[in-house]
């Protein structure tokens, strides 16, 4: 895992890019469903590359953990959206990071922290770089008001540092990616078993500074429920909360490291709680004729009280896509894990409460055999969801708009939610790009009182890739519009990053904007850190 | 509920104090136990008690609300800890509040918030005034730096005012007392089945506020974790989040406000998570001759993933005084709850990991009658637990001290933990009081990584009720500087107040003090908000 080259333009590693000739095949494919003549665009050469020079001498003790090559500023200037691969296939490198710091251990992080103190030079906290809402671009930074920009990679410091049985809890270092945590903790029978999307390229400090959502469909959905203890290194120093399975000890502190998008500091080390590897599971598929019903059966399993590890609710077009039925039926995947039982009765209780509500089933099955189930859930997810983001830049280079916008919402108001949003994209798609496209929706958490919807949208787009940004931007504007509108959250487990703020600042409660800029103040007095992230 | 009388000097309602011939007997009980003759205080008279005059005269607008005869300032001076109860009995009245304002709604709280806030006068909310840690103790604001103290009683807004039976939520009035609050909700077959001890005298603003631990043992435990939207008041304004099920947008604006003891402002509504009504019950008691046995029992349980409704261990001492047992064995009560299916697997399941620890069996019982179930643990927790805080009065009456304390701890902490509190308050029984007495302990609640454990001490004191004041504290001061030094919190459900507020300040994470300080000049910039409580 840790000698994989990352792909400097686009999503993961160069060893899992699509290949182009499995992209034009695909191209074909779509132009006929699509109706359209799609483009084709050659990755981009990284020799073709011209950067402005680094506008800053670095002193010699950060010049020697430090890269300023083309490629390595490139790679840790965007985050990996959308539009950021757009950006990057239209050549747009406007004020990339003047350097790379790579921190060795924890004084180097104090060490570039001070520098960019003293110095007024942004300083970018970089873990995977998977931000999809601008969260590390560096494009976006005020050039007046910096120096210069310093993106600090964490990656080096990724070691599970000590791992306590009795607790089941494990104490990590926030740079670790992903694989890199899971296979530290493998050894020990146990997992963190937080498997995002980005769970390849995105590592612990930025789950927690994003409020990362996870594998678990309900109960613990985000990293935030996962954590005992958080340390920081901010510009006014170090700091760290105590080790508690739980506390009643005033406000959390952790709680506001929880979202702060690297905006007040850098998360270094975190105690999480973890989870035995499973030996049961138990899962079914119900496949419903009515999004409604399908709807209603989602909900009650999730005030069930069962709690499912799983518990995924597609709507016939993701149903499709992921090779589920044939694009006329949602399909709720149900899933129930454990290392300390057998599921068979969970399982009963849930096909009860989905065939209460008209489903088909054609799955219904109970494994128990540990490593299997999770060599099983780990190469089927592999093969379709993590693969995602990587057919996602394949689908750009045919000159496709292809992107993705979530939320949550209670229960009340998810049917109107929805309807507004799924007519007005289709409505753009329709009016104003004079496109054949679609949207899609899917669960990917339900809570007892709501669901957090995830869409996908996709259609064919302007030819030049820095124009599709501005006709997504068009849709994102007007998404996010309605749900601010119907008290939908502007993100669920995205983050706010730089995209989002604009619907932020109209979400947050009264007064809080205030209360965040003087926590900002408190931590970061010279406003380096990641500027323009959360607070503007 | 609504018309039951206060008790003016001590906890809860005239209609439940024990009467002094049942108090006598058990004095006589308690006498040859503890092998020493015992006191016998009256309770006081409210004609005795001489108050200063109130310092203020209030505006119109403000008196027509206002109470300021000497039983509601005495009522409304004092929270209910033991330390507060001797203060009473000992005739303590320094500095009562000089009146107290009851709001009939919100504008009434803008305005008395605006008066207090304009004149420098210290407002001091109290929902049910049960605090054991010094939350609404007037006597301990600051004479110097404010005109007056008033005490806001929200006991009038304690409405329901919306349910939304799809997303299984209610929107609740910060000043609704638990059987109030519950009684509105069972009409529609809901609960919110947050049960702490002091249900029947504390709000839901005050659960909300204090970060309140309920009747669940695992999952929702601390009533943080029903919190869907929450609605406040300020000296800055008026403020409220969006209301949803799960949210990445940010540091959550909510849990700022889970902890906040009054110190930034009133919590005057929330969208609350409830439960359907359970239907279907089953408990088992496990016996055990070795505690440690018991705890490896507790923690199998906690992290086997059955995430039992009830998982309370009890030492020999506590199993004693609730009547199980024979004070030689440790036991420990599982109970399961659904309003959705039977439980049969999950009770058999937990028999056997309490089984594989070298459990006696003593019940084990399965029931499913939905308000049979209601009716059985409302009335068999009153008897018992929410009776508990009327004997401890009783007992103080008697010239005991009997205090709790309680924390939460990693498990691989808690043997050390336990040995060095348990050591400690011993000798200091023997060895500074010369007194025989009793330390017990039991987990309220217990997490997949630690328990909270939950300490009960009763020994002789001082005839004089002041005396036993200082000799509580020598006590409570050992321990607690004993949590801080294992790294234990300083309360898990009883919140800082004024009396753990040194220990807290050993327990903050480093800045996070001065991020508090800040909050509260954005929200209170005058600082009369429970002046002395959570910040100093």
């Amino acid at each position: 895992v840790e000698n994989r080259i990352r792909n400097w333009w686009g999503w993961g590693f160069e060893d899992s890019k699509i290949p182009d000739a499995e992209i034009k095949q695909l191209g074909s494919l779509l132009a006929e469903r699509l109706g359209s003549e799609l483009t084709f665009i050659n990755e981009p050469d990284i020799s073709d590359l011209k950067l402005r020079e680094p506008r800053i001498k670095l002193p010699e003790r950060l010049a020697q953990i430090a890269r300023t090559d083309a490629r390595e500023r490139a790679l840790h200037s965007f985050g990996r959206s959308f539009q950021d691969i757009c950006r990057i296939l239209g050549g747009s490198f406007e004020r990339p990071v003047d350097a790379v710091i790579y921190p060795q251990d924890y004084d180097d992080i104090t060490k570039v922290m001070e520098y960019c103190d003293q110095n007024k030079i942004a300083l970018i906290p970089f873990g995977g770089g998977s931000s999809v809402v601008g969260g590390v671009n560096s494009f976006e930074v005020n050039e007046e008001s910096y120096k210069a920009i310093l993106a600090v990679d964490l990656t080096n410091l990724n070691k599970v540092l000590d791992i306590d049985l009795t607790s089941r809890s494990a104490l990590i270092q926030g740079g670790a990616l992903g694989p890199i945590l899971e296979n530290q903790l493998k050894d020990h029978g146990l997992t963190l078993r937080h498997f995002p999307q980005s769970f390849e390229c995105s590592s612990l400090g930025g789950w927690l500074a994003t409020r990362s959502g996870g594998h678990f469909a309900t109960l613990y959905t985000h990293i935030d429920d996962l954590v005992e203890s958080i340390a920081v290194i901010t510009p006014s120093g170090y700091s760290r909360s105590f080790r508690l399975p739980g506390s009643g000890a005033g406000p959390s502190f952790d709680r506001l490291w929880l979202g702060s998008e690297g905006a007040f500091g850098i998360i270094t080390e975190a105690w999480m709680r973890i989870f035995n590897r499973p030996k049961f599971r138990a899962s079914l598929e119900a496949y419903f004729s009515d999004f409604n019903q399908a709807i209603n059966a989602s909900r009650e399993i999730a005030q069930s009280g069962l709690y499912p590890s799983n518990a995924r609710l597609l709507d016939p077009v993701e149903a499709l896509v992921n090779g589920l039925g044939d694009g006329m039926k949602s399909v709720l995947l149900i899933g129930f894990e454990s290392h300390d039982h057998e599921l068979n009765i969970w399982l009963n209780r849930a096909r009860e409460i989905v065939e209460s509500h008209k489903a088909e089933l054609k799955a219904f099955e109970v494994k128990s055999d540990s490593e299997k189930i999770m060599a099983d859930s780990t190469s089927k997810w592999r093969s379709s969801f993590i693969r995602m983001p990587y057919l996602r830049d394949a689908l750009v280079r045919l000159g496709l708009i292809v992107e993705t916008f979530e939320t949550s919402i209670t229960w009340d108001k998810f049917p109107e939610l929805h309807k507004e949003i799924t007519a007005c994209v289709k409505k753009i798609l329709a009016d104003d790009f004079g496109q054949k496209g679609w949207i899609s929706c899917r669960f990917t958490h339900v809570y007892p009182d709501g669901p957090a919807p995830y869409y996908s949208v996709l259609t064919v787009g302007k030819l030049d890739p820095l124009s599709r940004i501005t006709q997504w931007q068009e849709i994102k504007s007007a998404v996010s519009d309605i749900l601010i509108k119907l008290g939908a959250t502007i993100t669920h487990h995205h983050a706010v990053g730089r995209d989002h703020i604009k619907w932020y600042e109209k979400q947050v409660a009264r007064g809080y904007d205030e209360v965040l800029k003087n926590v900002k103040k408190t931590y970061d007095p010279n406003c380096v850190m990641n500027p323009g992230v959360l607070i503007r």
